[in-house]
């Protein structure tokens, strides 16, 4: 197995700005009075996924956790390019595996890949997905526009992913064994194939002042906000139990209090739990019932 | 060292369309009557750059490698994505040394960085630079329009890169041993800070019918492009002693006979060598002087 390889199992995967990944480039062009959002996305074997399950799995993952920053503005996926460092020596079947997730992935998002870089390493695998997504122009939702006495909500559940975590690596938990099967599955889903909730784009754009994707937990994230917007956020405590959890790639975001009803038809229409868990004031950081709290999150340290 | 003191220390690198690398997403609309042009470019520490030398001299061979591709596409060059997998434990020193070679790559082709995603990994490091360039609608120079009777060319001089890398890595041969002082730092500089010959493209984008950029071999890129454009291309064997080395990054082009004058006289007001190496004929792969050669060129063993 080698590089041409590998290109020639990640061709069938390429759409037509990848130009059959022919050409080491891509044409990408917005339509006009659309702006072309981008983010991307790093996973490390042993880091950010369990070693040893670098298949589908890793690659559906990484995927789905770039697209979810995508959604996070409002955006609709167009496209995406990959960067792979594969370690040398390992068993070639992971290859077919890490392609079949890709698909399974881009073929859930209409997200064709359109190029990327694929090389050899010495250490564990090193993955990047360069997403691409339209929105209307002007319209995309960043984390700096929350305004004082804005409700803050998130959608769907969290706390699952961390779950899902625990049973994927085998460390079960008590709370896990307590788990139905079904349950289990859910929460091994939400950590394997978090979705990103493309499907809220249009009411996010409508009525959302500030966004971002609960990546590293709900208070990191609301202090990402919170810093981006020059506000406070106070979070109500009772909403906030799975606050420290990480890797659910729900939404967060900040909405003026008239809008409350609308968002709240609009999520039930999609059948999208939402749930109001905060207030925009005026100051600095987050706050839980009034309280500051540290919201510092997960950082890689090096 | 933490992500955030990274993110920190590439703030000042960010364009307009970086969102003060506040958002996990840029926003990056080319004008009207402009194609947007994507690549992408991974580097490893210790498989395509020296270990223990992942400072400055990494980062900036890495954008300008990356640059490279634009330049063979008649682009120029607006911002760049980048990912890094830092080595934990490294001295944080190399990490200045990297955020400082990455500004003096994009200075030098003013491409600002939008976004990216910085992690660390118990491997190499590990970086990947995707970038955005512009060519006016339809233009983009392809892989793919080689035709029988056309010319084949080459920009500057190849086999530096080779020789500067030998310095580098402190395997010194006869043949660096018998260049002057100047002639190894000009080898040196090839390797480490290859030229995208941003200059050309104008020229690139009106008389080429295909090109490339040479990075893994005169003869690989001559494979690729008889590949795409469904030809042969036969090289002048006296143009080609450098054929096997990689890394010079300068391009690799065909054009139609009655373009020579107008190619030579381009390249001579811009002081950038040209040098006629070949000719596509009607057949598949590559030869020298008629002779079929292997173009295997470089490939990275799984």
């Amino acid at each position: 197995m080698n590089e041409r390889d590998f290109i020639a199992l990640l061709r069938p995967l390429a759409g037509p700005a990848g130009l059959n990944l022919d050409d080491d480039a891509a044409i990408l062009t917005p339509p006009a009075g659309q702006d072309l959002i981008l983010s991307t996305d790093t996973m490390v074997e042993g880091v950010h996924f369990p070693a040893g399950r670098i298949g589908g799995g890793f690659s559906e993952r990484l995927l789905r956790t770039a697209l979810s920053d995508l959604a996070a503005k409002g955006a609709r996926p167009i496209g995406y390019m990959l960067s792979v460092a594969w370690p040398q020596g390992r068993d070639p079947k992971w290859l077919n595996g890490f392609v079949r997730g890709l698909h399974d992935a881009q073929e859930s998002f209409d997200c064709p890949l359109v190029g990327g870089d694929t090389t050899s390493t010495t250490g564990p695998l090193v993955a990047s997905a360069t997403v691409f997504g339209l929105v209307p122009k002007g319209e995309m939702v960043r984390r700096s526009g929350a305004k004082p006495g804005d409700d803050v909500w998130y959608t769907g559940v969290l706390g699952r992913a961390e779950i899902g975590l625990a049973i994927v690596t085998g460390k079960i938990s008590g709370l896990v064994a307590e788990l139905s099967p079904i349950e289990q599955l859910a929460a091994e889903d939400a950590y394997l194939r978090p979705e990103p909730r493309f499907a809220f784009r249009k009411i996010l754009r409508h009525y959302a002042s500030a966004a971002a994707d609960i990546s590293d937990g709900l208070l990191s994230e609301a202090g990402h906000i919170a810093q981006a917007s020059g506000v406070q956020i106070d979070l109500i405590g009772a909403t906030t139990k799975s606050a420290a959890f990480g890797d659910d790639y729900e939404l967060l975001f900040t909405s003026a209090v008239e809008n409350r009803d609308a968002l709240q038809d609009g999520a039930a229409a999609l059948g999208l739990p939402l749930t109001r868990c905060g207030t925009v004031l005026n100051g600095v950081g987050v706050s839980v019932d009034g309280n500051t709290v540290d919201s510092g999150g997960f950082r890689h340290q090096f």
